[in-house]
């Protein structure tokens, strides 16, 4: 992880500082630096110099609230050794401080011994909010959810749903919108603190709420909790369960999180590789070569097909030798135009702006620029082909160079639709897989007209 | 674009309303429909079926509040189409219920004349605000920032900065952080309407605030905005121009469409794509031609140098063509397992997970991950080399594959920190640039072994 300039060099003053004992130096920085740089700090020395005893005793510097927040900023790995280190009831403590959502993150990456003990520590209702939270599946809105929002009832006045606001202000993850719940905790409306301020205080919530409330179900995919949240321009997000009871929202600046998560993610597996459980320099290696070596593996068979291809067509080559010279160009040219073609569709289908209806259009404008792609390359590599090898071979390279851009584009646009068709991921369609497919058939269109033509010549 | 299914129907209820002149229909479905989705329908209807007029006659059908929304919503050439359809009264009074930033929008994709035009309608002061929320370029956090934020001087009272949110709530993007401002209208502190609210009313603005506010330049990239606010989890960021003073702010919604169009860049860019203006759906022919065709047209005369290669060694391969059986699969799963390596870097990079002083480490991890792929992978082959070609080819086709996947790797990692360090993007190190770099690369590694090896044998 690389430290920007300043973080690095608060870094460093910190640890002089904590080696001379310099505790007026320590006092006066700790409350300058913003808990998400701090976590920074301690991240990078637990990662890189295994320096977690130093880590902890920073840590030890700073009020309960803040070690929670620090915390709470740590990525995964980072935040299982701190908390292995610290002794149950402080730990119980720094959890009491935090937010429900990175509670439960924090729980579930506990032991399971550890885990009872610290329940154990917990009054009845927490505990049950805490299992409950902890209980979602990764990568869903439960998993993202914090339950720290403002419920009203709808027959409060404006004044005294204020009131209430005040009172949840210290613990709620944001007051700045409220949700109205009947008695069966049913989610009934809700109201943004915006429109609460400006409202008569006698009015009743139940007048001025909007019934037709943005929701999410609690097992819907995290990306499609990203798309609802920026499609409205929301704040928050309630989730319901399976009987429209709300049970958590999912507040912007975790959906932010999610959109940077998953674009690395769709990123990774346009490259066949897996998806990696943490950043790239933090990531086991042995899980690195396992994310990456599955595809590799396959394509290995696959490329065997082009293999396969060129035995075939040994005579042809064998009559002339210099049509391999021109094979890495073709090919190579086929698969980049077929991977972009293929990248632009998975892109715009994971953004929502390509869909399956928009198949047909999209076929015929890829045409449009697949042929105009593979002439401009033809014209490119036609003189190469005339200077080297004369007249027949550069019209068989330049026909081919169409052929196999136009049939690359084309195969690189559809395969992602039909993926999606046959319940894939289209993500799945990546370039190395694109890229090998193209190998293979530029191979046989090559030779094919190869053949054709030079056999009429020689 | 592909409709949603709920946003399908509600287009045919609408049209057909529309068609039979169904008044009662229109004014009971349209207060329904969410102003995004309403927007979506709208661009369906300009995009796909040049239906401007039918959308115009919708839009008629809203109160303005709602088409100013709405049109807030549009993308940029549909709202080009649609404010060149509306007569300036009504577009003055559309963009008089805009954001500001919706409103510099708008105005940016208007001609001179029209511009002209629009600002004699409006008073001065609104007029100054409009130039210059419309002059900053494009990508910077000037284009992303609303003037419409709550400021508030200092030496305010609680309950007057109370008052002061309420009055300003109509019209401010958010009222939920507020800013204070000195006398010169430099920004000298913040604190949000949570603190606000649970604050004694008597108590002095200035007593409460926080002093150390994190804030940005309005000519800094929006990439780096988008960091800020998902790093510190803010629910907006404050603008400062050169001498300090707040001329803006930039909300986590805005934010949240950067983080998503900053992504679809790097993936495009990882494929050698340009930037797009729109999405692939919408953006013109000529366009998507002119941002694939550059990258495409400079990686046909690199893969001259794999044919370079081939054309230096043709002694070799007319002695055993069989070879030639072998090189897609080989230099295939080097540019494969390269390109891997240099995806991880760029989009490591790109998130701040990775950075240049990590390159050592990063050197030594690559080294042993690329090495078991490259072992692993030349088991996969030998096989295969073995029953096709004997033992002395099957050793070369293993040896060569640890040596090109290594080298490939390698490469692929390292090709986006030289690129850094020369002060390019290191998402120039693309798919396609890295596998074309490394089948050349790979040929010669090939027949190089091939030569050595199998001269002593043949």
């Amino acid at each position: 992880m690389g430290l920007s300039t300043t973080v690095d060099m608060y870094k460093h003053e910190l640890l002089r500082a904590l080696a001379i004992g310099d505790q007026a130096a320590l006092d006066e920085r700790l409350p300058e630096i913003r808990s998400a740089d701090l976590a920074e700090i301690l991240e990078h020395l637990i990662e890189d110099d295994d320096e977690l005893k130093t880590a902890l005793e920073l840590l030890q510097q700073l009020p309960v609230e803040r070690q929670a927040s620090v915390i709470g900023h740590l990525p995964g790995d980072e935040q299982e050794k701190v908390s292995d280190a610290i002794k149950d009831s402080q730990l119980v403590r720094i959890l009491d401080r935090m937010g429900s959502d990175e509670r439960a993150d924090i729980f579930k990456v506990l032991g399971d011994d550890r885990k009872e003990a610290l329940l154990r520590r917990m009054a009845h209702r927490e505990r049950e909010a805490l299992k409950r939270l902890a209980s979602y599946e990764e990568g869903t809105a439960g998993a993202l959810m914090t339950s720290d929002y403002v419920a009203i009832p709808a027959d409060l006045t404006v004044a005294k749903a204020m009131m209430r606001v005040r009172q949840t202000a210290p613990d709620a993850e944001t007051v700045y919108q409220l949700y109205v719940i009947d008695d069966q905790g049913r989610l009934a409306g809700t109201m943004s603190l915006r429109q609460l301020m400006v409202a008569r205080p006698q009015a009743l919530i139940d007048d001025l709420m909007i019934r037709d409330v943005i929701k999410i179900s609690v097992d819907v995919d995290q990306e499609e909790v990203a798309r609802m949240v920026a499609r409205y321009d929301l704040l928050a997000l309630p989730v319901v369960d399976a009987d429209q009871r709300l049970v958590g929202i999912v507040t912007h600046d975790d959906v932010m999180d999610v959109v940077e998560s998953e674009a690395t993610e769709d990123i990774h597996k346009g490259m066949s590789i897996g998806q990696l459980e943490d950043g790239v320099s933090r990531v086991p290696l042995w899980s690195l070569y396992r994310k990456r070596v599955t595809w590799l593996v396959l394509l290995v068979f696959g490329n065997l097909f082009s293999g396969a291809g060129i035995a075939h067509f040994e005579d042809t080559i064998a009559a002339q030798v210099t049509l391999v010279f021109f094979l890495p160009l073709l090919i190579g040219s086929g698969g980049n135009a077929g991977a972009q073609a293929a990248t632009l569709m998975v892109r715009g289908m994971a953004t929502g702006d390509v869909g399956v209806k928009d198949w047909g259009k999209l076929l015929g404008r890829e045409l449009l620029v697949a042929g105009s792609l593979g002439l401009t390359m033809a014209l490119a590599v036609a003189p190469i082909g005339m200077i080297r090898a004369g007249e027949a071979v550069a019209i068989v390279v330049a026909i081919s160079m169409v052929c196999i851009v136009l049939f690359g584009s084309l195969l690189g646009m559809c395969l992602p639709f039909v993926l999606d068709r046959l319940g894939w991921d289209p993500a799945t369609a990546s370039a190395p897989l694109v890229t090998t497919l193209i190998d293979a058939s530029g191979v046989i269109i090559y030779f094919s007209i190869a053949t054709a033509i030079l056999s009429g010549v020689g």
